[in-house]
């Protein structure tokens, strides 16, 4: 694979994550695919740590996310083992012996059960993952365990990303002070449905499983639900949420209990910017791009016609070439069938109304969309005007960077 | 807009449209966008001739579309009028007087209704237009018919396209003789659904109005809604057959007769090669994709699955790169979530198995494939093994060409 320049839209700069009580991470080289960088993240979790989780809804799903998926009703975690080079999708029975080998040796590795490792992978389709050379690493990685290798992990599950995706929060629940680290990748095959590419998130918080699950649950449909870069769904989109309990607060039961507000608050917080991290690192990204639909029948009708916008390959190379050609825009809207009022219809470049009456606006200031669509962040905002229901989306312009990539990706 | 060298996938000859008695056409130029080619075609028909009419489901229709589909139920035709240039779309009560001025012109100029003319127009959306500029042409139009411009008439409609776009061909109804001819245009923001881009076909054949729009529909369905580009369905699709009813033939009324079967298959002849030819212009094509899934649930599941294949920009970068990566293929059937067995999935590329079992087979031939990649016609079979569905979807490949024609349409 080649190296690509790092994406302009990357942040200025790296957040430093602090250590979670409970947690210990490490990153490491199997040597599989990538040389001279770290391809694999260990982390282990302190007796007591809930899971909860969210896959891709594709019927093509990787060996990991159908292991992932047969142990999350367990509701605890100990090991979680990434690799990056080779995604162990589409690998029939070889591909389930490679994760049952590699919960096996984490398992023996750390002292707990299989069921309690959870494992995601990420890179080429249909070829088979080489198990052995991650359990071959694993005594090397327990040894280099620590609180704070956040970057290194990061860095280490990177497959076409440009740059690593950090984010951090804290919150408070009960009074004590309660901390969410999340780290993901992602750049091309993103439209993330009830899910998204492989995302981690570790929280000290006490939750259990079924709170987690739930509050997981309803943070996705702010963040990682907003995202699509290709409309391309992984067949291995993973978010797994830890939560080691240290903190001490007391575990509320309910997800909507307003005693985790601000919990929830933040998991939304740490999500979304993970979420708008991958958008930056698309594919040949050099725009950053915000949809927001309102005015529709419903929310989901929204996020219909605000994923059809981000999908349209027509809209997408406009915004790409800087030229504000909002008829496209139109087009995408009409295409979704979903109900929307043509002659009320409200197009909004950087804020500024293009359309109104079925028709551009007489005063339409073509000069200062085009100024706008050459910028680094991109807004669109468009009102159906039939209803109520809303969404964002974010997502990137298609480039020469994206063909460049993706045609040519596995040599 | 910048002229684009002509596909490599254009035919090498084109065939010579016979006149269709009762019909006569001519090209013009009106100047209103652009220069030193016709953007212009008037068709007249003689009393008697019949319509029928399929148009884009988009929820914003331009103006042409509304005005034909108000005047359809009528079921006559004396003439056509198409632009090029200006879509007249999104264009408010504006472009509703744009398309009344041009069907009066027209009426008036041929002696007949103006709820008998029948409107198209293709280009920019947004814009207003300018209709007396067609008017302007009318008279030297109408001085000009002829039987036999069917080239100059396919030329004329052209937008991105890159080359003409002509289909012919004879049948028999009660031992006579019926030939059907067949313009279209169409390059980007191609997904018909229930329509197509700008098709224009022509028969001598004497149908009933709703028998003929039976035909239409059936035909319509094995041909250009079996054809993407970019998954953006335009605002403007059209689809008229226009029968002249000159061949003397039994008028039959029902579709289904089995006296027509020789006339339908004459249809969807003509049809379907329209519709491969647009996939041969695709913007940016340099490979022809034929697409056939079986194994369905149902056709309209195969057809979900064929076109999530064809539009997928991973599948189509990848076959713009010759690399057989089939790993896309598997991710696009199960980004649709249409039912399909993973471990019986069975995906041919240029007729070769690459897949058994839930894996790539042993003896999977990579040189072959990716060989098969590098030619003009990539063929891609996709076995989903739940069911008896079928479908078949034309596409094109999604390369640098695509970003540059649209990256600056506009200027």
């Amino acid at each position: 694979m080649a190296a690509h320049s790092v994406s302009p839209l990357a942040p200025s700069q790296y957040p430093e994550l602090p250590a979670i009580a409970g947690l210990q991470l490490a990153a490491g080289h199997t040597g599989m695919r990538y040389k001279g960088r770290n391809d694999v993240v260990l982390m282990a979790f302190d007796r007591g740590t809930t899971a909860a989780g969210l896959f891709t809804r594709s019927t093509m799903p990787g060996a990991p996310v159908e292991w992932c998926r047969k142990i999350l009703p367990r509701g605890t975690a100990r090991a979680l083992v990434v690799n990056a080079g080779i995604a162990n999708v589409f690998t029939g029975k070889a591909g389930q012996q490679a994760v049952e080998t590699t919960a096996d040796g984490a398992a023996r590795a750390l002292g707990c059960r299989s069921n309690e490792v959870y494992l995601a992978s990420t890179g080429v389709i249909g070829q088979i993952l080489p198990a052995e050379k991650i359990v071959a690493q694993l005594p090397k990685l327990k040894a280099a365990l620590s609180g704070t290798s956040w970057m290194d992990a990061a860095r280490a599950i990177m497959t076409t990303d440009t740059f690593p995706k950090l984010a951090t929060a804290t919150c408070e629940i009960d009074g004590k002070t309660v901390t969410i680290n999340g780290i993901c990748k992602g750049s091309g095959m993103i439209a993330p449905d009830m899910a998204t590419m492989l995302a981690f998130i570790a929280t000290d918080a006490k939750l259990p499983a079924n709170t987690l699950q739930a509050l997981l649950k309803s943070a996705n449909n702010q963040s990682f639900n907003c995202l699509t870069v290709d409309g391309d769904t992984s067949t291995s989109d993973t978010v797994l949420l830890f939560a080691t309990g240290k903190a001490g607060n007391t575990p509320y039961e309910k997800a909507t209990d307003r005693r985790l507000a601000d919990f929830r608050r933040a998991l939304v917080q740490v999500m979304a910017e993970l979420a708008q991290l991958i958008a930056r690192d698309g594919e040949g990204a050099q725009k950053l791009v915000t949809i927001r639909v309102t005015g529709a029948k419903n929310d989901t009708s929204a996020r219909i016609i605000a994923r059809a916008i981000a999908n349209s390959p027509l809209v997408k190379t406009a915004i790409a070439g800087a030229d504000a050609n909002w008829g496209r825009i139109v087009m995408a809207v009409g295409k979704t069938a979903e109900p929307a009022d043509r002659d009320r219809l409200v197009i909004r470049i950087g804020g500024k109304p293009v359309t109104a009456r079925g028709m551009v606006r007489p005063d339409h200031d073509e000069a200062f969309a085009t100024k706008h669509f050459r910028g680094r962040d991109v807004r669109i905002d468009v009102d159906v005007a039939v209803g109520k229901g809303a969404a964002t989306v974010w997502t990137c312009d298609l480039t020469h960077g994206y063909i460049d990539i993706n045609a040519d990706y596995r040599s």
